[in-house]
């Protein structure tokens, strides 16, 4: 089994400079996970109340609208830590799923020993460093879904996340452009791919 | 001249308890500012280096989009603190503009002050429960923009938070409907408000 804390070391590094100390006592309490394509991390309607990060794999956020017609909110590629954020703070049942697109693979972390490393201002600084990443990328989503087309999305897409666009059946990326499967099939049929 | 640090340790009340001590070495280092209809509070291009609170008024996070036209992305109502989150952890220029909509007061901490506060625990707590806040926020938007049609949202917003509907012109909040000021006097027509 492949140890993944030497990959979340070197991404929490990307944020903050634990020393060796606070390196180990942040990275002893993660706990392994592994999930098949299509396989649910966390289901909506449960509270969340781990953190984790994921080494390898795709996953994705997904709800239904008013009519039960999937939306994808986000998508998660390795490696980052992720959370749903919401339910995780709060302690109420998740607003939305996280499933894996491609088999995944990671760590977890439960609520308790999260709250133990809060002693840990490395910690906490990375933890807050991350959020307001999450919440930089969540805007950019944002303003890019109201002020762009779903083709022009789908152009910005392909050349900012090559990689995910090759690992996304069309289903899950039409439902993240907010258009049904046969436009996306029209609009990639338009530009050439 | 009204002193808002009542209003701000109210406002920090809902998310941590400090203790008293803790309580007034936060207070202390915050100034007052007070803003005019339509006047900006920051400016898109320049780097945000401070943390405000709003205790009056409203406020509008807006950009353009690439053909030119004005989109906002959030509106600010009192109480809440706020920044040009991104610009403010990156020290790079704000990608928005943040204006006040109606006459807008309250206070805001300098960047070197708020780091000499991450020394207290209980405001690194309140920092992180509400920057997890507005990204929950920020996901709601993101989730109704792609869910729902324009006057859905009109209809749900009208209903969520008739006093921001209320004080907002009308091409505010088509810009934020993503609809054109003529479309929007339509949905407001037809149901009948």
């Amino acid at each position: 089994m492949i140890d993944d804390r030497p990959a979340l070391l070197t991404f929490i590094r990307d944020y903050v400079t634990p020393s060796a100390g606070e390196a180990s006592r942040v990275l002893a309490p993660w706990q392994s996970f592994e999930v098949a394509a299509e396989e649910v991390v966390h289901p909506r309607g449960k509270v969340c109340s781990r953190i984790y990060f994921l080494a390898d794999g795709l996953l994705r956020y997904h709800t239904t609208d008013r009519d039960g017609a999937e939306v994808t909110k986000f998508f998660t590629e390795p490696p980052y830590v992720f959370t749903s954020l919401r339910s995780y703070n709060a302690a109420a049942p998740a607003g939305e799923s996280i499933s894996a697109v491609v088999p995944s693979r990671g760590l977890y972390l439960e609520r308790a020993e999260a709250e133990r490393l809060a002693e840990l201002p490395v910690w906490n600084d990375f933890v807050r460093l991350l959020i307001s990443e999450v919440q930089g990328f969540t805007e950019d989503i944002l303003l890019e879904a109201s002020t762009r087309t779903p083709e022009e999305r789908y152009r910005a897409t392909l050349e900012s996340r090559p990689d995910l666009i090759r690992q996304l059946p069309l289903k899950h990326l039409a439902s993240y452009l907010g258009v049904a499967p046969q436009s996306l099939s029209r609009i990639r049929r338009r530009i050439g791919r």
